[in-house]
């Protein structure tokens, strides 16, 4: 069977369980596995980006917020078809990382090798969030404000989550209350300057979230006024899982990441090696 | 509906309302434009060049020739589907730039922000030439002469242009015309190196244009001699719109761009942002 | 007709007829051939890399071993439909390049010009080998042996190889002996690290062979005890071309190349035109 | 006078006021700035890199730890002698940077435009730390421990800082104290991979600070076990002007620094403009 | 005898004798000419940039406007030394280009194969212009107005011209009328926004230009407002060589050039070789 | 101190002690050796190249010849001077390395990590030749024929050696024997295309050799025919160390590596990192 056509944008969250392993994550993925990344998929990835995760602001954590960064890849084609299993070298993977990551127990580490999906399909049953590793259109589906901010408008401050709802909600019944409820309240919020939202593809990775979700504000404090304090008067569906605004699982329902403008790293067209400091 | 695989390359020529404007549009062109379109089109398309339009021949005015340079795309998609709407940011296009390209009037120009679809359709309802921005194949469909040219046969000078037949001729008629009459006459001057052709593709944005042509020459003055001195015994059509020589009307069916071998940014792999002169 | 997508790798093996010609091909290479290569597929090839060719190991004459390099694209159509037939320039190709490939004899070259895709068919028929250009999947079709290693397990001796069974066998019985015979006596080696193989898409440019296999060493020692040692005990086969493995006759049946890791030129990322030494 | 050679490495410490202004300092930096500088001391500057600051580790601040950036140039001369004084064009520093870096109060701040040496030299006399700039030789100094490292060690937690001695102290006596009570302490505890200073060029720009050091760990708890619990028993100072290690006033006679590795940006080679995400 | 470090910046005027020559000379410089020039040089230049001359603004003749393109470089040393004398590979650089540069006569060459160095201290003394080729320190040596100029400040229209005073004129006589008469006149009009001037290092190779100078404006109509215009009143000097402002002889005693903010190629950044058009 | 400031060229001689070795050597030199050598020197290195070594033509042993490749820097200082002496890290060095290269006898390694100017001294006393690295002036100091070639004189053969002439010799007799005997004999024939020659600057590095040597051929029969066929006639001075032409001792007088005119990596511009074959 021939691969289909299918530009699609693929989104992981990369959340850190300590600061002890901040710079082992980063001496993982700059000095083996970008390269190794790069090696298996640039003949069908065409952007594959790393964009830094701004701190957890204030109340950040009941979003499921991670501390580390988002990857970024543009696919040319659906990288789980059959056609695509063999890999010439398999990515160096190593245990470790998913402790770093945060996706498995810190004290339950054995020294195994694993293979890149099996590693990117961790976490979630095991009292640690899933790891999140999200496909999604290449545009965004529905627009809600802000269509014509432009770059001379200024940096912004962007909020990105990912949810589901919870086991036994109707996804028709979420998305009514998140389009009637939530998304007219943020939208009428004038430090909000833009909002987005698609349905995440569930059906290429088996992802365990169902829609992701962009707004932009001035930077932290106008974002803990609108996604805090505005949002006390939105009212509690049954179904929820936490007390507060988004009533969602954080970290198992909703995971979110702040985020500015640009890339620390668009790989395929800055990646150098493991040029280190001197 | 999902993405289909069409690639294509679009061709759009930037004219000059004045000298006193080049400076300008250069600015607006790599201070923002091209990062603008980078960050918006990366994923799908392959190449994004800009070629400077060599200066107007003599007697070039009756071939609606522009002056500033031609902006090259290759595509992997059509990016009119109604999939690819939204926008996270919208291109900075302020409308001067409109004016500087001579698509608007010099003085009816307020500070309004375009988005850039609406602009890359200006021109042509208001005195002005439109906007010439057209999807051709990627290769040439129809090759008439030349085609064992190559590097080591020395520069090239290129004359590329876009036509229409007038009102109310069909296109088999003005073909007839081209193919029987005007190609023909150039394929025996020895001074014309190479001849070629496509249909543009009018379905994907509207073009107003119907037909691709270049054909190659040793300079300006080769070019002269065939296009203008040459031609003088084509007999003029019955729906000519002009009294020579190409009998199309200049900026509006046809608009014509000079051209030599190599871009002078080949933006995907050469821009670095604005770095100035010292 | 629209073109299609159709992802595809292509690997060309560029064999040395004598030493004397080597910095000759590596200059038309470099000087002109890349530079007019990227000119006429870079919006549709993802990736375009030389490889150099190991030196021939003992015995490796008899598996067809080529001396030169191994030229490597990527691409995102078919580059043989009949959409594709007209090239703006066509390639500087002057017969002497086929003649320092070993394609055809030393003492037959005029000075003809040649359009690449004459070139690249050439030999096969006049007592040389033919040019060996096989179109094959983007991803390997079986993997017999070291799935799991990673670029921590230290750099591989990689023997590459193109086969067709002879005149009057049958894919499927030459297969069964391949998969049957050859292929788990190679598994249980322990100095064999790696087995792949794919069979060639012969539809696309009428490649003369039929199959692709890779298998990786610690060296050409360890090559030379598995292949030719080691496969003394392997029944000739009835159909068999030579005497001793791989019972395939040279250059005809089966080329070879023997590859290390990495590519010396990742031409659409580090070529940058003919910069001479000082 | 004719510019002397004078290779020098300089070291700038960029300090985040509050959060809210990360994003705006990033956009500053990214779009204006990168720019700005490669545009005047390209011909003359060998290397220009930014490194992202780790967090603040748990009683960081007693060292004047900075939250934003190390920014690191290599010059080839001097560029504070009077040749040096005319700029084509001087950089776009608005007055906001040096409010958001947190050299001038916060609530002080009009809509002036700075020439960057001017703001390069803020604070310190307003009861904010002074801006830190530093000129050091290109290879440090001194070693003290650990010169037979190398990348295969793993990844470093590297400590950075500039200090001062307090008024009144002379250098010899300060150094006397560094070298023989300080770094020998530091030196015998194991987590201490690495020792290093040098003397800041004071000379070059008129900077505060006199010695910059560097010791690396395992990672911030081991950096808090070595520089927080383990230095309880140095006998404090005289002169010293807080009551606990470091003993120098933090932020005005000691500034702070975690890094990891590798530049997330090498400017020269890996800055593109302002290409923002999708 | 040692290199000597020594940063200086070095200008060449590329003037065009004819439009048939345009792409011919572009051809040599970018498919041979800076391939040559880094290869020679690369190891001691920093900087080597071409930048487009925008056409000739009205009158500009009578100011030795030159037509096609400004050439510079920044040496770490001085490239005229005897230290330098042996080149490995010598220039391509055939007598043509001297034609199509309008530095020896149209109809007297050759197919003499010319070294760089006498081919770039042509004209003069044959009835055409010299070749400008003209060294400058690294930083202007005086800045009369605009030194606060920022990149926010929009775009430039840069007039930059080299002089020197009629034979039997004293350098110092010349700056008394340049920098009493001249220079205060443009200071005072709005419509200059900067002013800049150097005096050219004649001692490195000779050059028979003595000072370089640049004027900003808004675009060539305000250019023409000032420089011709506005200066019809500037008292004609005893030495005048013509009637009007200047009063230097056109291509002699005075070249000028037209040029925005930016380099069109950055070479030892963003040259790829001869990539044609497709 | 201050560095002064010293360009230089810098050549490596790498030898491959057996082919099992050329692939590891190969993966040590790009995975580890150029990122430590650039993260190292980048500031103060000014080109970084690696020229892979032709095959060694007939009888070419006798005349040193190395098998791997020409490692070649351009420097802007003398890295061997004390204020050069502390690198914040050590390359990545182990022992194999020197074993690979036929610097250290194949049985006697152990695991041992040197660090690199320990390494680059090694060999010449345990009975294997020295590490080749000698430091020569950025340009070659004699020039005896064929000043006047250019690129599009086509390929070049280029065999380089090193020599010392044997313990006793004084340099000036040694050199009138070169310069009286030798160099005029290949200057007259017709086969040598270009003969340069300097001395090595013994100073910076202690380097074994006296001077470097360089002449070009069509290819290796021409080499052959010339250095080996007509030398038989140069008379064997007293001093000779071996029966034949060059009269030197093989690996210990005489090293050298044939050449063709480009680089296979650029690695300042060119590195990308370990990125490996699909």
């Amino acid at each position: 069977m021939a691969a289909e056509f299918k530009p699609m944008r693929s989104l992981i969250y990369v959340n850190l369980a300590k600061e002890d392993y901040r710079h082992k994550l980063l001496h993982w993925l700059h000095r083996y596995h970008v390269q190794d990344s790069i090696s298996q998929f640039d003949p069908y990835v065409s952007k594959y980006a790393f964009y830094q995760a701004l701190p957890v602001p204030q109340d950040g954590e009941r979003f499921g917020t991670v501390k580390m960064q988002l990857t970024e890849h543009y696919w040319l084609l659906n990288p789980f078809t059959p056609d695509t299993k063999v890999k010439t070298l398999t990515e160096y993977f190593p245990m470790d990382v998913l402790k770093w990551q945060g996706n498995i127990p810190d004290d339950n580490v054995n020294d195994e090798q694993l293979d890149g999906d099996s590693a990117r399909s961790s976490g979630g049953n095991n009292g640690l969030p899933p790891f999140m590793f999200a496909f999604v259109p290449v545009w965004w589906e529905e627009d809600f404000k802000g269509s014509n901010r432009t770059v001379e408008d200024g940096p912004n401050y962007r909020w990105q989550c990912t949810i589901r709802y919870p086991e036994g909600v109707l996804v028709e019944e979420g998305d009514k209350w998140l389009f009637e409820e939530v998304i007219p309240k943020f939208k009428e919020m004038p430090e909000v300057t833009r909002i987005l939202t698609s349905k995440i593809m569930k059906e290429v990775n088996n992802c365990p979230y169902y829609r992701v979700m962009e707004m932009w504000f001035d930077g932290p404090s106008s974002w803990h006024k609108c996604a805090v304090e505005n949002t006390k008067d939105i009212k509690k569906p049954d179904w929820a899982s936490q007390e507060s605004f988004p009533y969602l699982e954080s970290g198992f329902e909703i995971q979110s990441i702040f985020l500015t403008d640009i890339a620390y790293s668009d790989n395929l067209t800055q990646h150098r090696g493991w040029i280190t400091m001197r």
